[in-house]
């Protein structure tokens, strides 16, 4: 390391070496470059595209209190002693204003620290979750680029946001815990469409019965294995008449039980999720959920750039006058928005 | 009603005259154009802009369990009992597949049913909070242009994304309540920094003490009163020294016990709110805070208009293409979405 060149200055050609050359703390430099969206960022994301896809993304999100860290962790663990490397994006809710990720990397990685085979990064929210979808997406390609095997996106799903961030994984994992609140069992009711695989921790917990008999309940409702496509942004699910030849081709939903705090099932869930890559390749599912993501990674791109678009084109000064004007209701939003979109 | 000419035909200055006139059903029929972002929904928000501007809006959010609705029901009926009407807006996050509230205004509707100064409306999150924001404030815009004196949007403030929609109002309240687990209670600490009034709700449950030391610790440290910004649709905190007169004229935050069930300490709040209220229009921060609004609102019509053009203006082949020559690594996300941008 050079003393007297800043951090900052290190050129994106360098970066991009350094992550495909296995360099960590290039790695996480580019990381940091892309999750900052700095200048040279799209330089360095185009740069690694071509170099990504190999990694399963596995999606992992609960409401709050189901011990997702926990489990990533161990599961993390698992995949390391079946000789597999591991990227772990972690999405926190933090304050919009400390910006520190207050759930903390902190505790967990004590367990993952000084193994080469795993790098994992807590991205805060900030306040806005506008931006978060295409950052994720895009660490994520840079992990990927980075030849990591595996990558764990961890959400709390208790926005729909955070939910979608999570969904454009390869495969999802839904956490549930026993003996939540109403409140929390009817927002968890929402995310386990997403879920191929349904997990619940804590299992040693009272309440583990009646938790498991709700989720079979509702896996039974929603009908186990529908297809879900991704439409303008919203999940929508494919009702199709079931063939028997057709059932015997899909996804069957389980729920699994683990108590991630002595480790005990999450071998089995590791294997269950290989079991999942398994069929995605051999269904064709791969082929499908891989274009979902990538429109949404076009999307998120597309909006990005207008929104700066936007920004750079609309004089400051301008914009005040109308909010003004606005304010003393002598005009109103709508024709205030489409003389601001005339600039753009 | 004349049973020929199908619902969704009534014209948009019907509607409008209906919503001024203070007929529900027409009220409640604008309101539904406006969520489904109907072809009338941009004329309607622009005839009902000029006589929106007098209602006073109440943002209440706070982690799941903390009794949000039940206290707003009863705050509700306060100001009823004050003599003013209330509009409500309660943010649900449900399946993005059934669509249906899931925690439902069924049973805290029962108390407030009847009474036609009271108009409330659940909104399904519906797999997306990407035009959530948008629509959240077009329907208070309805609201405030029907005449209810006081509108209070309810979110669950889990996410970055509920507690943005609630953020925009000029008045909000953080709920909380005793013994929730530590996952939550960090996921409070990222919305306490919005609270102009931080309410402890269930204060008969045990643990109340702890809660409320522990409030009181963090509203020390962050430094009771500060003032923030939105910038770039960021929550800024404005980190001034604060002079011995200034202090005076600051808001100062403070703790306030509840019990919803039973009506205790309501209507205490409702006046505390009422105070803020003043508070806002004699100190100049009322003004601050409607710039903060409508230049919020001015961005979800821009950002909700873009996405139209797009959808509107790629070929959908091209798109396909596209996808697929991606997904082959034969071209890049961002030299893809470049061209698509010179579409639009």
């Amino acid at each position: 390391m050079n003393g007297v060149e800043p951090r900052t200055t290190t050129a994106a050609d360098a970066l991009v070496a350094g992550v495909l050359g296995g360099n960590r703390l290039l790695l996480a430099r580019a990381i940091s470059r892309v999750e900052n969206q700095a200048p040279e960022a799209s330089a360095l994301l185009t740069a690694l595209y071509p170099h990504s896809g190999q990694a399963h993304i596995i999606g992992v999100t609960g409401a709050p209190g189901t011990g997702k860290s926990t489990l990533v962790t161990a599961l993390a663990q698992c995949y390391r002693a079946a000789g597999l490397t591991v990227g772990i994006v972690a999405i926190d809710p933090t304050s919009p204003f400390t910006g520190g990720a207050l759930l903390g990397d902190r505790v967990r990685m004590r367990a993952l620290a000084g193994d080469a085979g795993v790098f994992m990064r807590s991205m805060a929210t900030r306040g806005s979750l506008g931006g978060l979808s295409k950052t994720t997406g895009d660490v994520v390609t840079v992990l990927d680029a980075a030849g990591f095997d595996r990558i764990i996106v961890e959400t709390v799903g208790v926005g729909q946001a955070e939910v979608e961030i999570a969904s454009t994984a390869h495969t999802t994992l839904v956490i549930e815990a026993p003996g939540l609140g109403d409140e929390v069992q009817a927002i968890k009711a929402g995310i386990l469409e997403i879920a191929d695989i349904l997990v619940v921790n804590k299992a040693d917990r009272p309440g583990m019965d009646r938790t498991l008999r709700a989720l079979e309940m509702m896996l039974d409702i929603e009908g186990n294995g529908a297809r879900y496509v991704r439409h303008h942004g919203q999940l929508l699910r494919v009702e199709s008449p079931v063939e028997s030849d057709e059932e015997d081709r899909r996804w069957k939903v389980i729920v699994m039980k683990t108590v991630a705090t002595d480790n005990t099932g999450v071998e089995e869930l590791r294997q269950r999720i290989e079991a999942h890559r398994h069929w995605l390749m051999e269904s064709g599912e791969l082929a499908l959920r891989q274009q979902l993501r990538i429109a949404n990674t076009l999307e998120n791109i597309i909006r990005a750039e207008l929104n700066r678009r936007i920004a750079a084109s609309i004089p400051a000064g301008r914009l005040d006058e109308l909010v003004e004007q606005i304010r003393r209701r002598e005009r109103d939003p709508y024709s205030a928005a489409a003389e601001l979109l005339s600039l753009v």
